[in-house]
C-alpha cells in the first residue's frame, strides 16, 4: 500500500480580480504550494487541473490545464483536465492522488481555478446553472439558491432550527474569514447584520450566501517514501479520499441517508478512524445555514443536534469541533473551480499550525491531527453530483 | 503489479445524427461495451466521462458525465469528468485504467463523446479552435489544417514525399473505412478521387481531411484477477499506457524529437516489446498525410521510409503492419472527444478477430497479438498539448 502525502498548499486570494487573467490566478496558486512544499519544480511529474467554467465564461476549453501550466512555466509534463462543478478542484486533488497511488507518479500537481468576474453577472450565474443537467433544470434558472433554501426549510420544520440559528454560522464563518489573509471577505459580520442583509430565497439571505469570486488553490502531492528525500516540512497524509456521485435527493431528509453520509462513512473506514477522532472540517457551505445539515451527516453531532453546536460555540476555532475555520465559501469564497483545494490548503496549515489567528487546537490541547474536507458539486435529476470527502492527518 | 485489460468496447457509429443527443449517443456506446464485454452492468464501480467541446457547443459543462451517465441509467457510482482537447477519449481511458491499477476499483468504465453537428457550423469550427490558447492561436483562427499543412509540406521537402503519396494514405483508409459499419464514410476513394477534391490549406485536399462529426466510444477496464469470475470473452491486457504533453514542436523535423516518439518509446519500454512486435496500429491522422510521419515517429520504418511503406502498400489491412484498419480520422470520423476510445475498440476488435471485413493478420499469419493506439490532441505555443499512447495485448 503505497501511502500518499500532501507536501505543499498555496492559494492566489478569492475575490474580485477583474484585472488579472486566470492564468495569472493559477500562476501565483501553483508558485505558492511549490514553495510551500520546498520541492523543486523540476520534481513535479504530472499535473490535474481543474476548471469548471472556463469553457462558457472565458471562451477555453479543450486544453485549459495545459494553456495554464505553460503560462507558469511547466512543459512537457502530461497534463489532465477535469471538471465536476463545485467539486472540480477536490476531484482533480483526487487523480492527482490516484496518480500516484497507482505507482505512476512520485510527485504530482493538482490545481483547481476559476475565473468568474467577467463584467458579466448574467453570463456568470447562467454558467453555474451548467452544474445541473441544462435541459432540466438549468434552462429553467433553477439555480443552488432555491435548492438550498427548500432544503432548509424542511430542515427548520423538522428540528426547530430558527432563523437566528441560520445567521449564527454567517457571523462564525465571517469572523474566521477576517482572519484569513486569502479570503474574500475580511468583515466580521454580527447575527443582526446577517439577518437584516437583503433576502435571496427565504430563509436565505444575502450574508449567508456563498458570492461569485475569482481565485485559485495548488496542492503538491507526493510518494510518502520519496517525500522524506524531498521535503523537510511536516508531512500530512492523504488518510482517505472518497468521490461519490448521485446517492442520494438533495431534498433528503435524514442525515444518514445523504450522499455526505454514505461518502464521509466510506472515508472513515478507509482512514480508520470516526467522527470523533476529527479536530476540524472545511465544508460545502456555499449557502451558510447548509453548515447545519452538514454537521449531521458527517456524524459530527447526532440527528436534531446541530442547532445545539452551532449555539454552544462549539463550531468556532476555539470551540472543540471548530468547522470551516477559513471562513467557508461564503466567507473566503467560492470560486466553483478552485474549492476544494482550497480547504485542502486550510486543512494542512491547520495541521502544520500555520494558521495564524485563526489556529485551532487540537483535542490534546496541542496541534490538530485529523482534518477533514467535504466538498459537494452539482445536481441531476435532484441527486448531488459529485459529493468529495477528504481526510488529512499529521504524521 | 495490477495487470488490467479490457473486458468490452463499444461505439455509437461515427457520422451525423442531427437528431440524436449528445446523451442518445453516449447511451449507445456505454450499453453495447457493457453488452460487449458480457458483465453485469451493476458491476461498474465508476465511470470517467471524456467531453471536449459541450460546453461551448452545447452550453453543458460542470457535470456532462453525471448527465450523460444519469441517462444511460446509471445511479449512484462516482463520475469523474475529463477533457484533453482530441485526446479527451484516451485521457478517459488511461484515467480509468489509472483507477483500477491504483487499487480503487475492480471495474471503470471509459466513456468518450462528442456533437459537432449543432446546426451551426461556424460555431463548431470556433469551437475547435479552443483545442490551443485561445489568446495566441485561437482568436486568430489558426486551425489545425494549417499546422498540418505547414508540417507536411516540410516533410515533402525532405524526403520527397509527392502529393500521390499523400493521397495514397488516404484511397487507403477510404477503403478501410468502406469496411467499418461505425465509419462515417463509407466510400472507397481513388487516388485520383482525393487529389482532385478541393484543396483545403495545400497539400491537404478535403478528402484527405477528418470531418466534423457526432459519435461515442467506451470501454470497460477491469483488473484481470477480477475479470476472469466476470466475463469469458478473450482477455485484452493494456500494456502499456503513456501520456504526454508539450514534448516538442508540432512543426518538429527529425522524427525522434517528437511528441509521439517520446511517448511511444515509454509505452514500448512499460510493454516491455519494441515497434517490430506490433501487429497493428490505429493513429491519430486528423489529416491523412499525418499517418506518414507517424510510421516513423512510432518507429514502424526508419526515417524516410514512410514512403515505401505506403508505397508497397505494407499499411493495408492485407500488408504486415497494418495501420487504421478502421479507416482512420478521416474516414472513421473524428468527433473529437470520442476518438481515442473509437481507436482502443478497433484494436480489441482486431485483437479477438472481431473486425469482419477489415480483420487484420498476425505475424504468424493468425490473430494479431500486439496493437497500438496513438492519439494527439491540441497545441500550445506549437509544441503538442497531449499525446496518448496505449498498447493492448491479447493474452
Amino acid at each position: 500500500m503505497t501511502n500518499v502525502a500532501v507536501l505543499g498548499v498555496g492559494m492566489h486570494p478569492f475575490g474580485k480580480f477583474e484585472n488579472k487573467h486566470i492564468k495569472d490566478l493559477a500562476n501565483t496558486a501553483i508558485w505558492n504550494a511549490i514553495e510551500d512544499s520546498g520541492i523543486n519544480a523540476r520534481e513535479i511529474e504530472a499535473a490535474f487541473v481543474g476548471n469548471c467554467l472556463g469553457g462558457i465564461l472565458l471562451g477555453q476549453e479543450s486544453v485549459r490545464g495545459q494553456v495554464i501550466m505553460r503560462h507558469a512555466g511547466f512543459k512537457g509534463i502530461p497534463i489532465v483536465n477535469v471538471e465536476n462543478a463545485c467539486a472540480t478542484a477536490s476531484t482533480a486533488f483526487r487523480m492527482a492522488w490516484m496518480s500516484v497511488k497507482s505507482g505512476l507518479y512520485d510527485v504530482a500537481l493538482a490545481v483547481g481555478v476559476e475565473k468568474m468576474f467577467i463584467g458579466n453577472t448574467a453570463k456568470s450565474i447562467e454558467a453555474l446553472t451548467t452544474a445541473t443537467d441544462i435541459e432540466v433544470c438549468g434552462n429553467m434558472g433553477l439555480q443552488f439558491t432555491s435548492l438550498y433554501a427548500m432544503n432548509i426549510r424542511k430542515k427548520m420544520d423538522k428540528y426547530g432550527w430558527t432563523k437566528e440559528d441560520l445567521a449564527l454560522v454567517a457571523e462564525k464563518n465571517s469572523y474566521n474569514g477576517s482572519l484569513n489573509p486569502y479570503a474574500q471577505f475580511k468583515k466580521p459580520l454580527s447575527k443582526e447584520a446577517v439577518l437584516s442583509s437583503k433576502m435571496i430565497a427565504d430563509p436565505i439571505t444575502l450574508y449567508m450566501a456563498s458570492p461569485m469570486g475569482d481565485g485559485a488553490a495548488a496542492a503538491i502531492i507526493c510518494n510518502e517514501k520519496y517525500a522524506k528525500k524531498l521535503s523537510s516540512k511536516p508531512m500530512i497524509r492523504v488518510a482517505a479520499s472518497e468521490l461519490s456521485s448521485g446517492q442520494a435527493s438533495m431534498l433528503e431528509s435524514k442525515p444518514t441517508e445523504s450522499t455526505t453520509y454514505i461518502t464521509v462513512q466510506n472515508a472513515y473506514k478507509q482512514a480508520g478512524i470516526g467522527p470523533e477522532d476529527i479536530d476540524l472540517a472545511e465544508v460545502h457551505d456555499a449557502m451558510s445555514p447548509a453548515e447545519l445539515k452538514l454537521y449531521e451527516e458527517l456524524g459530527l453531532c447526532a440527528e436534531g443536534e446541530a442547532i445545539s453546536l452551532i449555539r454552544e460555540g462549539r463550531t468556532k476555532i476555539t470551540g472543540d469541533i471548530p468547522v470551516n475555520p477559513s471562513g467557508g465559501l461564503a466567507s473566503r469564497g467560492h470560486p466553483v473551480g478552485a474549492t476544494g483545494l482550497a480547504q485542502i490548503a486550510e486543512v494542512v496549515w491547520q495541521l502544520r499550525g500555520e494558521a495564524g489567528k485563526r489556529q485551532i487546537k487540537g483535542k490534546n490541547g496541542k496541534l490538530p491531527r485529523f482534518g477533514l474536507t467535504q466538498n459537494d458539486g452539482g445536481y441531476v435529476e435532484g441527486d448531488q453530483a459529485a459529493t468529495a470527502v477528504h481526510i488529512l492527518s499529521r504524521i
